[in-house]
């Protein structure tokens, strides 16, 4: 009987993210615990760092599970990956001491938006990368940026469907780089609200339009009022790129 | 009445390749000469620079044909993208004169063999990117690279399956980078054979698993025998950059 620590990225285009459902939606959750329950002979509840929602990409979740039977760490990811679709895939595998919990021990996060400003998006990454045909100001969104980062109450960029009440979260940083035709906004936390990245993203992007002002940013997060942070940005674009221990 | 020169990208994974069949399969070239009849309300035959295979990718594939109605060349994009599914988009549209041909008037070509050399392959650019586990070694394939650049008979780098008889070519360039943890095979060249530049990068692969060597790569040419070249690599690995005129 052995923990495992595993690391699994995802293309979460195909799938009704991380959690398993009661309905018929595909799940990541749903289909590992399925490969483990086939390879352990009876039901494994696969835990993660991070319930990604549906379309959200993951290029190094944490996840860990319990099995009965001796499977060598090394050999793990083979033995996954065999039975696993090809757009989810375990990278490496560790076993770990029973204390192990990849949510709770979880000490922070790091996910990456993924956004471009061209007349139409690329076919290759279009799954991948939100595109915005309207002209964008990245002067302005790279001033926003530092004002979100820090610790704040922000209630105002969490959509409702979480029963977490305690909203206080710190942001530790917001880089923002181009790459090619593509801004890559990453951002890392101690932790985040549910569609929190999503929402920061929609309120950088309405900054960016000339929809919102720089200087409404310290009063949306006063106000605690959802309705005054922006849109929440599509899925496609965000990756969980790492989790910190 | 105007002749349009398109450019288009188009991501291959799901399509039998450019060429409309007879029977079911879906092609580029049949979905486009759909969307295009459904503008001009009459049939309207659509001619591209080369023929890619099934599974192989264009980022500047150029099509041009000719359309009864009139459509100001801006425009062009935004109809056709209407109506396009969302893996092929026309990037951009010129009105040219009657003498236009995409493919006679085509000088030369650019492809790119996308090819990586991991444990497993990248969830994210699984269907662009051609993973081989086993150690390869690349400083050999970058030895081998410039014994094929000039003018060559490539006749043991054609498959069967056209009707090609003079099999001289002549590859301008081959260029091997390294982007993250991907190696981007460039290959310019005046024309290509069936399938030669899938063949040239299975030939390089043998070379750098040490099934092959490289002087074996003179041999090879002058045998004019494909079953002495290398496998085919593929389709997934390439895409077509930009076509010369």
């Amino acid at each position: 009987m052995s923990i495992y620590k595993i690391t699994l990225a995802y293309d979460g285009t195909k799938y009704s993210g991380w959690q398993r459902q009661k309905n018929t939606s595909l799940t990541i959750q749903q289909i590992l615990e399925e490969k483990l329950t086939k390879i352990n002979k009876s039901y494994v509840l696969a835990i993660s760092a991070g319930r990604t929602d549906a379309g959200v990409h993951a290029k190094e979740q944490i996840v860990h599970y319990e099995l009965d039977v001796d499977i060598p760490e090394a050999r793990m990811p083979f033995a996954l990956n065999s039975l696993l679709p090809r757009d989810i895939i375990c990278k490496d595998a560790k076993i770990v001491d029973s204390e192990f919990h990849s949510r709770y021990d979880a000490q922070g996060k790091f996910y990456r938006y993924r956004l471009s400003n061209n007349k139409f998006p690329s076919v290759f990454t279009r799954n991948y990368v939100y595109n915005i045909r309207s002209k964008l100001d990245f002067e302005k969104i790279k001033e926003a940026a530092p004002l979100l980062v820090g610790t704040h109450d922000f209630a105002s960029f969490q959509n409702s469907g979480s029963d977490i009440y305690d909203t206080v979260r710190t942001l530790k940083k917001i880089e923002i780089n181009k790459v090619n035709d593509e801004y890559r906004f990453d951002i890392k936390g101690n932790g985040f609200l549910y569609n929190m990245v999503r929402i920061v993203m929609g309120t950088f992007i309405e900054i960016g339009q000339g929809k919102m002002k720089l200087e409404s940013l310290s009063e949306i997060l006063e106000s605690k009022d959802r309705r005054k942070a922006g849109f929440t940005a599509p899925a496609k674009g965000l990756t969980l790129m790492k989790v910190y221990y």
